[in-house]
């Protein structure tokens, strides 16, 4: 099954590519720039969501659903939004097609033209501010703590499976609150969320921070962000959470009465994730053989294969297969059986290392000899014969192992192309040898920025929250520094 | 809290749309004929899904996601399919905005045209089919069993909150099999498990049934459908179930190589329930009060209040109350506790009376003397003081006695309300007085069902399934009938 898959080493591009085919996560559709999500990738995704979901409503949150389109105008309310989203959009401007009168199918109805054209919504928050405005009048009214799961489109020039699509799916939550200090809380709440779902869940490792203002969110005061590595030293925005502050209450006049009686603008958030994260665990943990997927995560914990040579052993073999799947599954342990008899062990074998399942049992006649078990590990391939009553001991165990192994893995990765440089000569030489985050001292000015991004393609990732203060001398202008700044090329 | 919510018998419709604003479900959105679903209806729809993907997961469906826009083109390669759907569509046309030059923000920019215009999807059996072509080579690949949570767009000139909008949510199952048999066998699989979904968990009974032709889905073979009575007599469609034959597989050629190694078109079913069954649930269950939810639905099945007079009794109370709330929580039922002090007892009973949950316990200072608690069933508004040591078994019990409460209440509402006529005249003067579903013979024409429709505006609902086969005249034309079928005004 991996016949064909690139090495990471020769392709990466290449072998995230054919990876996500072959595993059967996506594909792209006949519809430029739109994806189709197979089942065994939208699996992944639905683990993903149900997890955050939780989270989010642990935090008091609570979904809604607003309307997919937002009329043009409304992109206009808040300036820089308008400048950030407006470009890449799909557009609405009729209502109906009628029969074309030479035959050739159907034609676009020339009077059903809208009065003010749609956009099919980028992000929603000029749709949301507008209707928060009729939802909140008093400070009792406060907060708002809405999420939504939806589609989302950006009209996307270059795409790729995952990364970077024109119609993706994703979470965005949105709200609203009396004062600052609780909507800046709110941020880095949310943005703790996401690093603890990364980590923990995803085993990815991330860099918490905040945006440079040419990387920030068009419309927000401040954007924080997670920020991951690939295998490839590129970085990738895992997610971001901003501060909004009073920017889309002014667009949308969004006043509430303090219980003081005085008027206010409400302050605001917003904050996403999106199947961006697939890809972000593809390219974190998967290996030339294929996925590797964390058992937290993962859709199948375990599969169990039999090996026979007759029906006789066939029988025999899988009755032990189901009794093992009976006692993983009374361990809240989520398990497949393969037990069809028109593929072969090994052809099974590497179906589900490509799929990256983290663990797999093979149970034969000598299994059931000796009452044991043959037990593989995804992640880095190791086997081990094991008694068979030792199984609810010992996979549970190894489950978390496993988990932990990868996300040690990961920051090891991570650690080991982290560099801190001194000047900007060395800088270019690590961006293009090497990649990674590269810490270096910088102005904080837009045109420092933006030379070094013309110059070696790398962009700020985040000016890191965890940082020790340190001044110093920008590694381009020789300027002050406030403290260090992550650079990286980025997906 | 309820004041102003008109009563239904002198304005159901009126009631209707009060109590979908009044009980925080859903309001009119800015964008013509798209609606906000507020937390608290989001919620609604959210144990549907919660439900309804497990049946569907349990009879082996997988979840998948498919583009939101479909090319013009690919509507019309099934006849019929065009027909039904091309005239009510959202038409997108360019992907770019600029900068309006006379300053007044953003314009279409006329350079970045579409080559084809996208249609946002009213249904996906175009775009899936097309993608099953690349999925399904030989009977080895099938069936393939597949199901979209998404939201979809069909352009409505008149619209009502979840019974008729511009853009819906729903989940749209697509599933492609070897043979007729086994196709026809999913469909009613799916009509099975919409049947079973709304009559156990929703308490809506519903007549199982065929439509006719002039009421199936454009390009289906046969459409299956769930029919509902509500309290104004109408009738609704709370679900369809479509054996499409092989006419999708014909017109995007999905053919597959038999185990014979002939070639042949693939059978294919589709089915779908959608946002509108929040509508079905409203007007089965609701009272001039407000909401009434069944308890197998309902996001929060006991509410519970305090009673004080004093910091100290509210101190005592509270905890009585949690104490309470926490055997409920370990018996599985989801509670609330209300214990605000800037809203009085009388006012937070409307309330929840008002959004319908089942079971309101309240808890006073006498009751910590007397170690009772007062219980108030939502469906019937009674009573009852009980022992607090009988929480645990009573509570379980009085939710599944309201959930069988509802269920036959509207049962019998049904039955009251269903009509056998012999004559044309018997038929108009009930259409017209009480509604409800009537049962006549029909001579199974178009035109008959036509006249039918323009002089009384009733449709056949369904031809039911558990008809009993009898033989007759039609009321209309006086010819041959095979069977009774099922009349009713619907929405």
């Amino acid at each position: 099954m991996s016949k064909g898959l690139p090495k990471r080493l020769d392709d990466f591009s290449g072998w995230y590519n054919e990876l996500v085919k072959k595993a059967d996560l996506a594909e792209n559709s006949s519809v430029r720039g739109c994806m189709v999500i197979k089942p065994y990738g939208f699996s992944l995704w639905e683990k993903m969501q149900s997890k955050l979901d939780t989270m989010f409503k642990e935090t008091g949150h609570q979904n809604a659903y607003f309307p997919l389109f937002i009329p043009k105008s409304y992109l206009s309310k808040e300036a820089d939004h308008v400048e950030g989203f407006a470009k890449e959009c799909a557009v609405v401007t009729h209502y109906r097609l009628k029969s074309d009168e030479n035959g050739k199918g159907v034609i676009v109805d020339p009077d059903a033209k809208l009065e003010e054209e749609l956009i099919v919504r980028p992000t929603s928050e000029t749709v949301i501010w507008n209707t928060y405005k009729n939802w909140i009048q008093s400070y009792r009214d406060l907060p708002v703590l809405v999420n939504q799961w939806a589609n989302v489109v950006r009209w996307e020039m270059r795409t790729r499976l995952f990364l970077r699509t024109s119609e993706f799916l994703w979470q965005e939550g949105h709200t609203a609150h009396e004062n600052q200090n609780e909507a800046e809380e709110e941020t880095l709440k949310i943005l703790n969320i996401y690093s603890q779902f990364l980590e923990k869940t995803m085993a990815i490792p991330v860099l918490k921070g905040l945006k440079s203002e040419n990387e920030k969110f068009a419309g927000a005061v401040d954007t924080y962000c997670v920020e991951a590595l690939m295998q490839d030293g590129k970085a990738l925005q895992a997610g971001t959470s901003h501060f909004l502050g009073q920017n889309f209450a002014k667009a949308f006049d969004v006043q509430f009465a303090t219980s003081e009686g005085k008027k206010e603008f409400v302050w605001g958030t917003s904050w996403g994730v999106s199947t961006r994260l697939v890809g972000a665990l593809i390219m974190t943990h998967s290996d030339d053989k294929g996925l590797v997927i964390p058992p937290n995560l993962a859709p199948i914990q375990v599969v169990l294969i039999p090996i026979f040579n007759s029906d006789e052993e066939y029988k025999s073999v899988t009755e032990k297969i189901k009794f093992v799947a009976d006692r993983l599954k009374s361990n809240n342990i989520s398990v497949k059986i393969d037990d069809r008899k028109n593929h072969k062990p090994g052809w099974k074998f590497s179906e589900y290392e490509l799929k990256g399942i983290p663990v797999r049992i093979v149970i034969g006649p000598k299994d059931l000899e000796n009452n044991t078990v043959e037990v593989a590990r995804r992640d880095n391939l190791s086997k081990e014969i094991i008694d068979i009553k030792k199984i609810d001991s010992l996979i549970p165990k190894l489950l978390n192992e496993i988990q932990n192994n990868l996300f040690n893995k990961a920051k090891k990765f991570r650690d080991k192309n982290t560099h801190h440089v001194k000047d900007y000569n060395e800088f270019k030489k690590i961006i293009q040898d090497k990649g990674g985050f590269i810490y270096a001292h910088w102005d904080g000015s837009t045109e420092t920025e933006n030379i070094i991004k013309k110059e070696t393609k790398a962009t700020i990732r985040c000016i890191p929250i965890d940082n020790e203060s340190s001044t110093g001398k920008c590694i381009v202008t020789g300027k002050e520094s406030k403290g260090l700044v992550v650079f990286g090329k980025a997906y």
